[in-house]
């Protein structure tokens, strides 16, 4: 482009968009909003960020694979254990998540930990049982990646890459997940603000990749009682501001079982599209965070806490819908 | 009391708490078991907290006057104005709160403000508005008292005595307004722990009076997308850990009108008792936090999205009751 | 004042400045500007503000009885308790501090704490024994006052009025301590920004009280190494902002004995003016922060460090000078 | 070893330390004690740490090159540019921090953003610069690196590598850099606890590279006159609990020129063992961060009052030492 503007292309369903790097002068964006075909040229600062609702009105709706989209009308919970364990721990929660209405599979293979010594995950092993899951189960999958050198490989045996809050600045990773073409679980970081977190959105959409979820899991702050402090006006803001789908995690934000339920309920009325929760059969045993993981039986209750909330919120949960698609043969 | 301990009584509609302080051996504490009529003696540190639900296991229902009462099982709340401004805007906002669905009027009549200069309130003359709009339309009235000196004053005035987050550690305006026997609405303070939070309310509980309600407002954090940082963990945390009733007050919690709405169904979902809200019919003119205030629009939409929401929580609206109640006539 | 403004009158060593509020026209700020005897009408917003170095370019010097100024060239040291416990400990402590340097004596005889059973100070038989100790001493002292009905009596026996981090936003308390005309030291609150801080220090200086000093105790933050966090970066911006001198207290910002010297030192050398500490003959028996208060010896060892450290900055200690001037017959 | 242990050895100056993962029994311990050559075994929890000055009493002294070592008696200034953006700026940046009384140049290639349109740093023409300078000028060269990919190519030019605040919590990353072998600068995150910071220099001190040095840079809270806010108390809480050497950064801590300076000197007092210092030749022309940047005037006020305050604390100045040695032909 002329002027030493550079600019690159983001195509969406109804309407592609063009950011443009650098500063035009008057003349350039006069003009460039009379070619035919342009809409609208935005320019005030913070305009140019592909991930506003000035941008796209409507809320990106992110096709994760297996027939589950985050982001449309139906909401969509997330579960299954913090760490992967082995294949039986992993097929037992995963028949009490997708039996209970859970949509995707998460868990983790690559964990990180405060210190060197705490469990680690189990690395590529973890991977593969994941992928043998998602195999048996046709369910999506989401799993953490910690570095970029593991893009690929993640990419391979996940359907949704997770940058952690601890790696939401590790922008060097933010790219390669991008370029890698799948859909991005961005989590905020500790001590992140909406703005960098939107910021951060940013790096991934300009590989040219759309397919970005916004992730509230708790802030740092002073207060003692939960692990994290939920932040769900920072969910309602995100909602506004741009047209990325939230979900919450009120698993990681409180470390407190007892504590899921409520904060679950309050993130789906305060507008969130979805859930990631913590769940295991015997948290007890769980190699990592079990004092937060919901048992089958929490779990349970919180989906049918879950559903009559969601009903009076006019949103299915998408577990339901996608039951009802597929019990319709015509 | 012997060994030099001290204690205080306070009557329950169950139960009678004596609440003991000083150290008592282990003879005394078996002794006191073994008394006809003592049903347990509770001696882990915590446990003395007149406001824990160990030692109430029902949510306290504080009856605020006029029929209303917080903590029930009906969802209340109170709307109205940051401040009092004129009988004539009084007159007008009550009457779009109370037909919309409060049950209870605020407005402060005493503003703390963070520079002298700022507008202070009307001080008695609010309270005067105040008391009129009370008796004309038989609703209870909270309001804020500042200073101890002015406690007798506003609890003639008022139904319920706010004190606000800036004066949560004001231990002696908590004791003096306890003393005043009129339910004490207790805001966090704005970096309050929910420890230090059930300190003050003990404050107050430890005069004899055991009309204590709970408020969260948002806590300081890093975050300046909102003005506050709502947690509904805290929430969570406080209806778990004591008996007290909670509100919710997401006005001063975002400081911007459009977020209060997500928040306040949050509130809900999260399990408060209510709601405490800004409510202004022209919010351009108003002397105090008119950015936050809900216009008569913005409370209806929200009565309106409340109602089902509240229905699928199992709970109803305290002014539909009400209406009810007053409804039938057998 | 014409147009509806109201002024107040500031009166300083240097120049008399006239506190206007309201909205004054261009030609109401013209014609002030020109009459005779006005050096200059500041009219951008801050400006107005009595605390402002612009207003003020010298720091404001307080004098605090026993020839003892803050906010002098001299470096000044407070110690002693954090609360009264008898006449004979803080006779010894007393002794410990006046000779170890310290040229104000500190102790609570009223403590807020944050739970009702907890020690809450020896109050009244408190201060008697603070004046006694003064009188006998010939050293100015600074205690707390929480309740502005004990104002007065506290104003009485103690020469400075120590406003706590928990009241910094109790306003009318501020008010009722800027009246009696006694030098305050206005803490700053836990979650309170340095402008807030500085809106305190305007209430106490709008009763035409200018003897205001300011104190920074640390913030709470999500560090649990210490007790708080001590932001000397608002020592350094306060002493920029404003003209009121500044005071650090580490003790309660760590709550760490062991932390004291390292960050009264640190104070020193950002720029504040002088330092609050806590110490005790026998912290071990201390009914009150035992664990932040400094032996004799840990005083002694950080008075001998900070004696060379204050003359690399070019202050001196304000008890050597005192001793000086007494020592210097002609 | 038995039992399932593993271990890892540290070698170092006067012990050389094994840190043993897993649980040992108390036979083991027993057996391991007696065995010839091992002075202590440290089991409680955190013992293990290497970082901890339990297992090494002495500060560590860090080889940076260029006979300049952190963590000896002598204060350590490290000063240059945010971010190296050309050959002559380079230049007369180094000559101003070089002969002003720095050690260390620091200078950024690589710069993480917070968002992906602003300037990211020249890259690898920027550690050329870097590498081309640190030759000519005979200096120690400290620059980022963000990606474990360019971990060999950014020890190839720099001295020491630096993990930035936002990367603190990037294992992999640190692990590449630690296993470069190269010292390496470890920024606190700006939500990092103490205790995660250690965490942190554990991961690198775990590849077996002892060559760690700390460095507090401002944590984010609610006070907005700073960008952060430093934490000097989390300084002498690492000098306590570990033995590594702690520089401070108070140019990225508060984002404000005029504020270097008192808390340059305030770190020195608190105990740190060196400065990071933002410095440019013209900083109204800087692309990044100007307003924090000393002045070549900034600069050496600085350091005229570092001198004398590090005499009173009885430490020299690194290059003040060095030229000294080099000055002395005998």
């Amino acid at each position: 482009m002329e002027n030493g503007l550079t600019h690159t292309r983001h195509p969406g369903p109804d309407r592609c968009v063009f950011a443009v790097d650098g500063h035009a002068g008057t003349a350039t964006v006069t003009r460039l909003a009379a070619t035919p075909g342009v809409i609208d040229v935005l320019t005030a600062p913070g305009d140019q960020w592909l991930s506003a609702r000035r941008v796209r009105p409507r809320t990106t709706r992110v096709d994760v694979g297996f027939g589950v989209e985050v982001g449309g009308d139906a909401f969509v919970v997330a579960a299954g254990p913090c760490a992967v364990e082995s294949q039986a721990v992993l097929n037992d929660i995963t028949s009490v998540v997708a039996l209970g209405g859970a949509s995707i599979l998460r868990g983790g293979a690559f964990k990180p930990r405060s210190h060197p010594a705490s469990f680690q995950g189990l690395g590529a092993e973890g991977l593969a049982l994941l992928a043998r899951q998602r195999e048996i189960t046709a369910i999506p999958v989401v799993t953490e990646v910690l570095d970029p050198r593991h893009v690929a490989a993640v990419a391979e045996s996940a359907d949704i890459l997770q940058i952690g809050a601890r790696n939401m600045h590790n922008f060097e990773l933010l790219k390669e997940a991008g370029r890698s073409g799948r859909p991005v679980l961005l989590k905020r970081g500790l001590a992140a603000t909406v703005d960098e977190w939107f910021g951060a959105a940013e790096y991934v959409l300009r590989t040219g990749n759309p397919h970005v979820i916004l992730c509230e899991r708790g802030i740092r702050t002073f207060e003692p009682a939960t692990r994290f402090t939920l932040d769900l006006g920072a969910v309602a803001v995100a909602k506004r501001r741009g047209h990325l789908p939230v979900l919450v995690d009120p698993s990681h934000a409180t470390g407190r079982r007892e504590l899921v339920r409520p904060l679950a309920l309050a993130a789906a009325a305060a507008g969130a599209d979805g859930l990631l929760l913590d769940v295991h059969t015997a948290p007890e045993t769980a190699r990592c965070d079990g004092a937060q993981a919901l048992t089958a039986t929490d779990f349970d209750r919180l989906m049918a806490d879950l559903r009559p909330l969601l009903r009076a919120l006019g949103r299915p949960l998408a577990s339901d819908t996608r039951v009802l698609a597929e019990g319709n043969p015509t």
